[in-house]
């Protein structure tokens, strides 16, 4: 399965001798090597010598090095250096904070900063309110981790998770239009991160949570949605959850099931598989069976953890109590966010007629998807190589785009469940098939519906606390107008 | 002394009868309350009415409402809405975040996100020291405050602060190409706010404190400085002493005498106070009393507060223990950072000839620089309307730039001194005269030179520290070189 891949682009500068067959001899090599040669550039020319930079994607680093022997082993070349273009990327970061308003005056000076800034800070200080309107909380997103669940790789702290939650606040910025800023904590105490969420909450219009590792995130989520007055979102569990409905809505219409009527299997009960359950049975599912390592989560078993039990009672209302390749024998629905390679396409095949596979581990899905194809009529993974990727970038831009325009306090289920009834419609029934459940990252129809779902739920749920004379200042909204303009 | 500003700059919107002499009549209605007028703007015309936009300097709030009164006055004048040009500047706040990389294509998203930024994250937790070639931590600053001692505000809280810190991050990114993020703590607690620093550094490459009162400033800039392994710096602190130091320097060029000779009056022993103290003894100063509120800090006053009592150790060798009017008779120099109007001219006549007076407190100085001027042969204050204008903004972007281009850890009081001589040497002994004894907050020369001053130092210091062994692997700082440029 392993093709060369723009995430392994590398350069190599590369001295050749000025003949006429020296460069495609190059170009030549490195596609035999098993690269996909994307260009050639000459760097400098002499009557001797030719320095050239042959970009290509590999498959990973120790296949760049092969590339690079080959290279090494023609008559009269030399590799003189490798780059590769994901880390060159990464030099420095790939966000900045930058000014929206010029300060080259002193008569900007003077409004940005003080004197004038001093008259801005009053207002604020006399109607708390106001800030949303008078500073960059009427847009800003903190993105929060702890370093401990980071992509497949775990606990590789918070510097190491750095680089993630930058790509997370671009592409907040590209699909959102969102300032979402990094931050990466060097606490794993499940107190202390509440603590410092709350204490630096006064910048933020929300807070994502990223890549915390369960149980922590339940808590931690739960806390301050209870303690904070703006909306909190722990991505990994409902961003996820949120494409997964929007996948599965459209799936079901391919293949003509219900969501009361399927029987639902999935495989992992951490932060992602606890929320998908939740906002199944928000859209009406009935019969979901959930797995962890163990086997079938039931009510029987007496397990300590309060999050599982919570998942068994809520699911698997017949008491089944086998193993995972049990549990799927006539199954409508498998959703993996467990780990790679635990189901074969025979176990695929077990299933019910028109069965639907979601298998999103990653990097490795639970089951191959070209196996699962061969029986299932709709298969999804995580993956970008693979048609129907669920992917949270569908999700959270829009979202909060959404929370952030109307000034959001709270998240309800009913909140996510409008966001993936959203992603799902961006997929018209003329284009619907089981190759295409779900839009594609890049569809820009995407961000603005999920955005208008949101705005018009968060909108309802506003006013309704506010007619229920729950409206605190700050539930009232950011307001549109100016204090500053004034009826004359 | 008051007179209309930039920072009260105000659009009135004014409906006028279409006559001929309707717009210069409203035009010399608002000059004639004062008001500066900046121009005038028509917005919609018929045959009977006019609708004009006049924008005009006023000098505050209750000078903006009178000057609409006086057009409501004029006859078939109506206003129709008044705004204010500093808070529609602060519509949404003065910064945003913005990529740095590009995230159209697949190709892009697979290297900046997932499954790319996987090898980087792994590359840093392999690595830790890679973090700052890598990730934004190279060129990010956190502005940190509690709401405190908001410029002259006081206690506004950590909401109200925000349009302050926006603002110092617009200014660290505008002269000293710094990315800031400004923090905005709902904490007055000392070791929580030291806790939520620490836990949140693996983000930034140092941290500016701001505005946070004495003496809790004190005790936290000293606990992250020590626990910390990158620089902390308290600008109210460090940002101010330098200035002074830097103007102090040239107006002793100018008035012929010398930093070990003068004798020096301190009015105010808060964060900017004991700096500046520290500063000029570092600079070679003998002579200084500091004088709070109660008068001159000597040895033998028992005062409990530690912090005071370092400052009565360390200066007031003669112990005098008098006030601050009798202190200032025959002294050299006089540093106000306390409150305004405390002198008069004739407190300023008693000081020795060739007297330099800073009288830094704002919006309202010590003295009335008018006043003190007429005997004393440098004036200066924090204010831009007013000559040699103290103004932190000529030392924390410039200072800031050296540290993160070296990858410093640490500030010592000698890299203080350097950045401080740095921005006095802006001004060429051809410049040089009792009206420009410190450059301007435009003079695009000035964080050049301090850069420059802090880049040798720090380096020096790095360098001194790794000679001794005590180089921790992030104390090698954050080389320049990509990992990812192997040799071949």
């Amino acid at each position: 399965m392993a093709m060369p891949s723009p995430s392994y682009t590398i350069t190599l500068r590369v001295e050749v001798p000025a003949s006429q067959r020296a460069t495609s001899t190059v170009v030549a090599a490195v596609a035999e090597a098993g690269a996909a040669v994307m260009g050639v550039d000459i760097v400098h020319s002499s009557t001797t010598k030719l320095t050239v930079d042959v970009t290509c994607d590999t498959v990973d680093g120790e296949h760049g090095e092969r590339v690079r022997d080959a290279l090494n082993a023609l008559d009269g070349v030399h590799v003189l250096k490798m780059s590769d273009s994901t880390f060159l990327m990464h030099l420095g970061g790939k966000i900045e904070v930058s000014l929206k308003v010029p300060l080259k005056t002193r008569r900007d000076l003077s409004r940005a900063y003080t004197p004038g800034v001093a008259r801005v800070c009053t207002a604020i200080a006399e109607k708390p309110e106001d800030a949303r309107r008078l500073t960059i909380k009427r847009n800003t997103v903190a993105v929060v981790t702890d370093g401990t669940a980071v992509l497949g790789l775990g606990d590789i702290g918070p510097a190491a998770a750095l680089p993630v939650m930058e790509g997370k606040a671009a592409l907040f910025k590209e699909f959102g239009h969102v300032d979402a800023w990094p931050v990466c904590l060097d606490t794993k105490d499940t107190e202390e991160i509440i603590s410092i969420v709350k204490a630096m909450a006064p910048v933020y219009g929300g807070i994502n949570l990223e890549d915390i590792s369960a149980p922590r995130c339940f808590e931690i989520e739960a806390r301050l949605r209870e303690e904070l007055d703006i909306p909190v979102f722990h991505d990994d569990q409902h961003g996820t959850a949120i494409v997964v409905l929007a996948a599965l809505i459209n799936a079901l219409k391919v293949t003509g099931k219900s969501m009361e009527d399927v029987r639902v299997v999935v495989s992992g009960v951490g932060a992602a598989g606890s929320a998908i359950i939740k906002l199944l049975k928000a859209q009406g599912a009935r019969h979901i069976v959930a797995f962890g390592r163990g086997g079938a989560l039931h009510r029987a078993a007496a397990d300590g953890d309060e999050h599982r039990r919570l998942i068994a009672d809520n699911t698997n209302e017949d008491g089944f109590s086998g193993t995972l390749k049990e549990g799927l024998v006539g199954a409508d629905v498998f959703i993996g966010v467990s780990a790679g390679n635990i189901l074969t396409g025979a176990d695929v095949a077990t299933m019910n007629d028109g069965a639907i596979v979601f298998a999103l581990a990653n990097p490795t899905p639970e089951v191959d998807p070209i196996e699962a194809g061969e029986t299932a009529a709709v298969v999804a993974t995580g993956r970008s190589d693979y048609p129907n990727q669920i992917n949270n970038v569908l999700a959270f831009p829009g979202l909060f785009r959404g929370l952030l325009d109307v000034g959001a306090t709270h998240i309800s289920p009913e909140l996510l469940r409008v966001a993936a009834v959203a992603i799902a419609g961006v997929v018209s029934d003329d284009e619907l098939n089981p190759g295409f459940i779900i839009p594609g990252v890049f569809d820009v129809r995407v961000a603005e519906a999920v955005a208008e779902a949101v705005r018009t739920e968060a909108q309802r749920h506003l006013d309704q606390q506010r007619a229920e004379g729950d409206g605190s200042p700050i539930a009232a909204g950011p307001g549109t107008d100016a204090k500053a303009v004034q009826a004359g």
